[in-house]
């Protein structure tokens, strides 16, 4: 018995949506009032442990348990020659953060992540969505599933990315599919890919959005129709976290496409969660002020894999460690302003 | 023996600057290019490993000994009523940062830096610059060599930073008498202070300025008439590490209006230094402008303590990693661009 039964199982769920936790905000904001600097110097390190509080419910928040979750995904949309990359790096990037080879692996390390990639069928690619659903609802269910029933209850903080060449197409149709403009406004260079690639990016785009213009209306059939496991899952991940109250950080464009139908079903279904960086790919930029998502940092980042999210791990740490630790005004026996 | 026994020794020394080494940089572009990435897809992160080579003149770059240095100072302008928190906090600020409490202490632990704390004579604050050069050129050039002999030529980066009640008219001074534009331009709000005390911090430096007009075009003067003992160790720090060829993580607008001189002096005189992030003090994004630097992050911090410099390192943590734990496509199997 898959966790989802349904569409209509799953549109449940993510109408089902706890708040944070007020007392727990409350009691961080107390406390970073009276802590020995000038009240707002510390700018969004000062947010950012408050929000951590809130999602985590606790005051002080701790980060001694965040876990990245990678997922990938094959997409038979890549037949009609959308990226600049062969469809067989999925599988061999995979095995590359297997072996510890890839910018995840060193990435989580610093950030001090346990790294899990789960790969999703890559064997069997999602159908070319220029002809028909990229999944039907079986497919997509279980794939949401997996990343659901992957996230574990004790996690502090959840970084999600993503592996799946041909995905950045998925994600465009997804975040015109939700908000509009079409291709011309979502589709970048992805990996790389050059002009004539980019214009057959876009024209498959269209002509997608074209074929399921009925279900362009109901963000889980768009999600099924246009995305790919990887997506699914990521969206499965980040709504068990909002259900268990576990902070989430979001990677770049792709994973935001995936987790955006959770906002177009509820306003504030991506409160827990917070934008790691704004990628280099220019959609995304547009993608997270649809969501009123304000990125951590701007590095010109574009590589998936979670890797903006781990480092915006970094940023939380040292938002933490200055929360839990610096002294009160009263301890140090500073004076407060004049 | 003081190292610089002279405006003209100091001079001097500013204008003979080594530059990086171009070999080492050519060495990480070439593995750069090499790793299990579509290139450029790392941003910044891949120009930070290059450049941290290019500085250490070894490639692979490292980061076993991070130093963070954090000066000290008092300030005579502060009896005109420029800053919203009282002069003694330099001192109980320090005993803070001694007993572990402030927010440096979180953040150069976070970062695996060594924080050292140099009070220069806070008993002794500088001279009123509204009525007299704020340094005589021995109280300067002392202060200068306290920089320059507390960086240890081991050092693989070094952050720094400043703490000094009323410093920031001291560095919007330097920055007024160094790029022009008035206090209308430079002054800001510094640790919060009011619309009564913004006005008086901006009168303040427009009368310095005319009291000083006759040393604005000479940035070594500059520094010592309208500067502070903490900005002037700055200094005399970001020149020990440029003759030392150590890179540097600038912090906030004090301490970029420390280094400016060197930039005045000699047009490459900050090439070995980097923004760790744009502060809230509104001054400080021109002043980066200014000076061609880049910041590195945008987190809306304005606290000062190389509190910025400190969480820059963390990036740069994850530069180093991702340079030097990647595999290439090579050693990993992978397929490169179509």
């Amino acid at each position: 018995m898959t966790r989802f039964p349904s569409f209509t199982a799953l549109r449940a769920a993510c109408l089902d949506l706890p708040p944070g936790d007020a007392a727990a905000a409350a009691s961080a904001a107390d406390r970073n009032a009276a802590l020995t600097k000038p009240m707002g110097s510390l700018g969004r390190l000062e947010e950012l442990a408050i929000w951590l509080a809130q999602w985590q419910a606790r005051n002080p928040p701790r980060l001694d348990r965040i876990e990245v979750l990678v997922f990938a995904g094959n997409h038979g949309v890549v037949a009609q020659g959308v990226s600049a990359f062969p469809a067989e790096v999925t599988t061999q990037m995979v095995a590359n953060f297997a072996a510890g080879g890839a910018a995840i692996n060193q990435l989580a390390a610093v950030a001090g992540g346990r790294l899990r990639v789960i790969p999703l069928d890559l064997d069997r690619p999602t159908a070319d969505f220029t002809g028909e659903p990229a999944m039907d609802e079986d497919a997509f269910l279980r794939a949401v599933a997996t990343g659901y029933d992957n996230v574990p209850a004790e996690a502090d903080l959840l970084c999600l990315g993503e592996m799946g060449i041909g995905n950045t197409t998925a994600a465009a149709a997804i975040a015109a599919a939700l908000f509009g403009g079409g291709a011309m406004r979502w589709a970048g260079r992805g990996t790389g890919i050059d002009d004539d690639g980019l214009a057959r990016k876009r024209a498959v785009i269209d002509l997608a959005l074209k074929r399921h213009a009925g279900i362009l209306g109901d963000p889980l059939h768009v999600a099924a129709a246009l995305g790919g496991r990887e997506l699914a899952a990521i969206l499965g991940a980040a709504l068990a976290a909002r259900r268990q109250r576990i902070p989430v950080l979001i990677d770049g464009f792709v994973c935001t496409a995936a987790v955006a139908p959770l906002a177009k079903l509820q306003a504030d279904g991506l409160a827990h969660a917070l934008a790691a960086h704004a990628s280099a790919e220019a959609a995304h930029r547009a993608l997270l002020s649809e969501l009123g998502l304000r990125p951590l940092m701007d590095l010109g980042m574009r590589l998936g894999e979670a890797s903006g999210a781990a480092v915006g791990t970094l940023i939380l740490r040292a938002a933490v460690a200055c929360h839990t630790g610096m002294a009160t005004f009263a301890e140090a026996g500073v004076s407060d302003k004049l």
